[in-house]
């Protein structure tokens, strides 16, 4: 199949305690394009500065990834400069320019409307809308947000959560979202207003899947020794979990295939905080990703017995 | 096989956004023990004041606790006061009053001395050294701890955590022990100081198991819907943890044993969040327990193949 996105694509600076990478790939587009090009065909849609670097644009089509939808434009690329904690779990955001990205409109080429599965990374929720209005054989509508729509552009969130399958948030955004403390409750909330499925996106904690008919899964995180730069864990997890599903005819959505999807996200975010920007998703390989699946299936699994 | 448990008897007050106990029951001996008695018998060393309520005594009693190392002192029971925030996971404790607790030294009867599993709940650490000396014959050895040991007696703690096989601790105090933000890292400067496992509470997210054979298990957190009181989740966890193990032949007691005692620690932990005090321990049955089990299996598990 065939899997569309629409988000950022950035030029990042990243200060950890471990380094500072500077300039570097970065924006949710290319987090989760990178990732879900690791399964099958990736369609981006998104903006750059004629300041883009051409060795990423060669890159993006060397990893499978077509960008006719991607426009550059007069300008600059979007750049931001962040700083994380010694946690590495909290971060600062130190710099934003948004630069081409401040008046991104979302240009999807005629071939890109035959996408059978949809991320909308997290912009604008009237621009995601838009995208996914424009796509109407895609069979799996997958969106992510964050803090700043929630407060103010709520309305037009909502709207857009109404035309998607599955939203994907952060813990905190699902409890803002909803305004009660309990997640179990606060999902409710979402699926009322018709998604199917929401996933909680628990950082270092791993993931939890709610379904509409309220079945539950979680996912722990992977155990990493060392977080290096966190940065798009959680588009490399969309990434992982859309990609995962891209590989299977759609009848075989089940239950059982978004468990595992589940865990695809978690080990293609896990891979991503191993090193700077993109860095350790170039490297990654098929043997790498069964190999991580079936770690976790070993840390996660026990015997029924009760004695 | 029988449990022996030294630890605090307190009576609380607690205050949450869904309402206020005041004067119930507390203390991680109490969790600790009215949790394991539903596994197996339980030898209890506290102390309480002479106002320490007869009903309390009584509840112990018929639940298949020993108080034989129960001293009843002149004076009053250790008080704790506590108030939840919105969020029902983090807190502040608004008075302390140690009272019978503050000069607190454990006696440990002679038929006590024959127990086969060990808790050393959160005291002072010299005080754990002598109880864990008493029990040579103890063949699982437990102990908690908490940031002012940590911080305050960091030796005393070291030579206790040397005596003992299992260290329970918060991820937060894992961190403050080692010094290293990663949870990984700061777990072999435990394992280092001879302990086979370490067990790290992570409240909502569940526990996660490391062995000194660098194995690992991680078992998320029970999606409760309302959490009404979380005080001594933690000492029910033990209380589930090792009244499990307790339940079976010490030679069984292996990596598959650990996983499962594991998730009895986490569903004896979720129970007690449902209701104040010890109250949803008293009225939880073994089909509850199961039930929950089948559930956390239900909801961890996933299928292996890769497509």
């Amino acid at each position: 199949m065939s899997i569309l996105v629409v988000g950022s694509v950035a030029l990042d600076r990243v200060e950890t305690p471990f380094g500072v990478a500077d300039g570097v790939l970065g924006g949710a587009a290319s987090y989760f394009a990178l990732t879900a090009a690791l399964f099958d065909r990736v369609y981006m849609v998104a903006v750059v500065g004629t300041d883009f670097p051409q060795t990423y644009l060669d890159l993006f089509r060397q990893r499978n990834i077509d960008l006719e939808g991607l426009q550059i434009l007069p300008g600059k690329t979007f750049r931001w400069t962040g700083r994380y904690h010694h946690d590495m779990n909290t971060r600062d955001t130190l710099d934003t320019q948004l630069n081409v990205f401040a008046d991104f409109h979302p240009r999807i080429p005629e071939n890109y409307l035959s996408a059978d599965l949809v991320f909308l990374a997290n912009i604008l929720p009237t621009l995601q809308l838009e995208v996914v209005q424009q796509v109407p054989r895609a069979q799996l509508r997958v969106m992510d947000t964050m803090d700043l729509w929630i407060r103010e552009t709520r309305a037009e969130l909502e709207t857009t959560i109404r035309h998607v399958d599955i939203v994907l948030m952060t813990e905190e955004e699902v409890r803002l979202f909803a305004g009660v403390p309990s997640l179990r409750l606060a999902v409710r909330a979402i699926h009322r207003l018709g998604p199917r499925w929401v996933i909680v996106k628990q950082g270092p904690y791993g993931a939890l899947l709610f379904g509409a008919d309220e079945s539950f899964f979680a996912a722990p995180a992977y155990p990493l020794e060392e977080v290096r730069d966190p940065t798009g864990a959680g588009d490399a997890f969309a990434g992982g979990f859309i990609g995962y599903l891209s590989r299977l005819p759609a009848d075989q959505w089940n239950s059982a295939a978004f468990k595992r999807a589940l865990v695809y996200g978690n080990i293609m975010g896990s891979f991503v905080c191993e090193d700077f920007s993109v860095n350790r998703l170039l490297q990654v390989t098929p043997e790498d990703i069964a190999a991580r699946y079936a770690e976790f299936r070993a840390f996660t699994h026990f015997d029924p017995d009760w004695r």
